[in-house]
């Protein structure tokens, strides 16, 4: 069995394989402050003449805001409302504006388990895939179903597997590789897959990195972006759920059957770039350097933890911000906005005139603040460049790793962090 | 000659008196991300088929970028790519989106002297009064007219002057103050007037405590908030303007005519509160004591400065944030946030749970983010309790000093900060 089907199996009571359809126990469902309220308002409905309205689980589930955090305008405001007083009346933990982004707080909090079977009304879900958990994202009306019921209906995905070997070279992270994964295999080279993310590399990548990683599968069409739990798996939950204890079993066995299985020596890898609009047109960097910036954004789920961070700070050394780029800096949770102030960096990037922010998506998908405008160039480590996503469809967004971020900040261009 | 007739006569270069019409040179122009573009657009009317479209004078022009900061929609980001082109062009001074409100960063960076007549396409532009500026709010289509010539008739206004004697109590702070005059005057009580602030309380005001004043004049209808700049003045201005010398001249003669002259005793002055949805319907803050509060924003023109945010810090104390109460604080400048950064207050503020964004305008218009929903109560350090002003029309707001702010903030309740 790969692990994807041994998961589906124990949710679905049964041993199972890829292609069939089961009906599954859900372990922890995640809503957000933009989806949240359609999911709510289904549930409603769902239960509508219901004697009690209630979730089939309140210990089971999971509200944060931070799409729209602090409220960005009064109907995400009215969103927010609608959602405490939803998670208050029905006794669900509410992380409101407080923690940061769902998919830093999920695992940081505890929430995640490898094994279990996760669903978020978040395109990114597929995130926790880092821990060893099968984590997906839905549309809202299934995320009512969910909120009712417990169950969901899945077909067992076939398993996509990427055996990656080799040392990743000095500037050159977790980021580039999956950026680079993304643009081999296309944005639809995984669809409906869950993708498998093995070999030596991946074993040596830290949590945070491994997040990275799981966080993208869904650009390429993926389902989930699973990782084997290992030592540093259990080194992580072990921190955060006292009672954690591995269970060797999750994890493809050596005889499970993959739809696709694909080798990759990375020890060569350039520094990747995505260049606007799809995260699939990814290019070494050396292509694209010397393309110029407005505006630098390192956050984000896919890269805004203390670990991201310090490896910006790293790349821009004591050199100051390239005149006439703006550098925005969220870290993903208060967690880590701490981890980066007490390293100082909250103070180095404030001096050197960045705009430091307390922790929420950010200009990720165009919320709050940090927009483009016609003809201008961004940045990001974060996901998605899709054409409007970071403000005026006239604009471009470029993907990186927060190396690249870095040394693009001091430079006012798109920089090869190796060149710095 | 009170204060405002000597700049008015200064920048008429004749003696002129309270009601003449005078065309006066302008010493310094202020504009910002809202009303900049507008200005702009005007000024280029202006200059329509002329071979030399240059402004008056690039050296007594500042552009700050502060209201939507980073920019919170592609419209903002379109407004701040016009500007940021426009003082390119020009050879104008721009913070850009670096530095914080507008109100803070012109005296900080020394743009303001005492005699001077300023004008800013900003309401609070009023604030430099505390210096012993002239400094008033216009509308963009004045501005225009600024821009391009450097002058701009007025008629010269009267002047009403508040004799404040006695010692602020303990907890009691010149925001209190300025709230008291406002709600004894009436929203009207200055109009077309210069406030002149003066006697004993406010010779023993800080700077940054007379900026709060000086920046709500216009919440009595004034034209300026002017305070006779001494030696408070001139340490601070010392500071920012090395060659500065303080002018014995820049105070309203012993026989100056006032429109009207009003005494206060205010040692038994309560903190006060300014209550929904008019800033002068001011009440002690005792009679509303117990008001449930959703969020709290302190930051600002009026207090965002980091005297404010200590003051505020005081009255939490080591208690934490109170469970439900969303806690804001925005710097009111990249300056004063360092300031209050190294105070430690960055720290235990996102260690409390606090959301502290880097330096703008902030929740106080509406801006990017904090904005409030139907029934939602806000406390705001800020100047304006309009109806909508901060959110949602069903929204309430209640202005306050820090003290309170920071009382309130531990309660979730509108308290006392003597109470505590």
């Amino acid at each position: 069995m790969t692990l994807a089907e041994k998961i589906f199996s124990k949710a679905a009571g049964k041993p199972v394989s890829a292609g069939e359809f089961v009906v599954a126990d859900i372990d922890r469902a995640m809503t957000h402050d933009i989806t949240g309220p359609l999911a709510v308002k289904g549930f409603n409905e769902i239960m509508e003449g219901k004697e009690e309205k209630k979730v089939w689980d309140p210990e089971k589930i999971v509200i944060v805001f931070d799409h729209q955090s602090p409220a960005d305008s009064v109907n995400a405001a009215q969103n927010h409302i609608y959602l405490r007083n939803f998670a208050k009346e029905q006794g669900i933990l509410n992380y409101d504006i407080y923690e940061g982004v769902c998919h830093q707080v999920l695992p940081e909090k505890g929430h995640v388990r490898p094994g279990d079977l996760i669903v978020g009304s978040d395109s990114h879900t597929c995130a926790y895939g880092a821990l060893g958990a099968f984590s997906t994202g839905l549309g809202s009306t299934d995320m009512a179903a969910v909120l009712a019921t417990g169950k969901l209906w899945f077909k067992v995905p076939e398993t996509i597997r990427f055996n990656i070997e080799g040392k990743l070279a000095d500037h050159v992270y977790s980021k580039d590789l999956i950026l680079h994964l993304i643009g081999d295999v296309g944005v639809e080279g995984a669809r409906y897959m869950a993708a498998e993310f093995a070999g030596e590399t991946v074993q040596h990548l830290s949590v945070s990195e491994r997040m990275t990683m799981s966080n993208m599968a869904i650009e390429m069409g993926g389902k989930a972006g699973l990782i084997e739990p290992d030592k540093v798996t259990e080194a992580y939950l072990k921190e955060r759920i006292p009672d954690f204890k591995l269970d060797s079993n999750w994890k493809s066995d050596s005889g499970a059957k993959f739809k696709e299985v694909r080798g990759y020596d990375i020890s060569e890898l350039e520094p990747q770039v995505a260049c606007p609009h799809n995260v699939d047109n990814v290019k070494p960097v050396t292509e694209v350097a010397g393309t110029k910036i407005d505006q630098i954004f390192v956050g984000s789920c896919t890269n805004g933890r203390f670990e991201d961070i310090k490896i910006m700070m790293d790349a821009m050394g004591n050199d100051p911000i390239a005149k006439g780029v703006r550098l925005i800096v969220v870290p993903a949770s208060r967690t880590e906005y701490m981890k980066v102030y007490r390293a100082g960096y909250v103070e180095t990037l404030m001096e050197k005139g960045a705009i430091v922010e307390s922790p929420c998506c950010g200009p990720c998908m165009g919320g709050s603040f940090g927009r483009l405008g016609d003809g201008e160039v961004g940045l990001s480590t974060s996901n998605r460049n899709f054409q409007g996503r970071q403000g005026s469809p006239k604009s471009f967004v470029y993907l990186s790793s927060p190396a690249t971020a870095g040394a693009s900040a001091i430079t006012g261009e798109i920089t090869d962090p190796r060149e710095i």
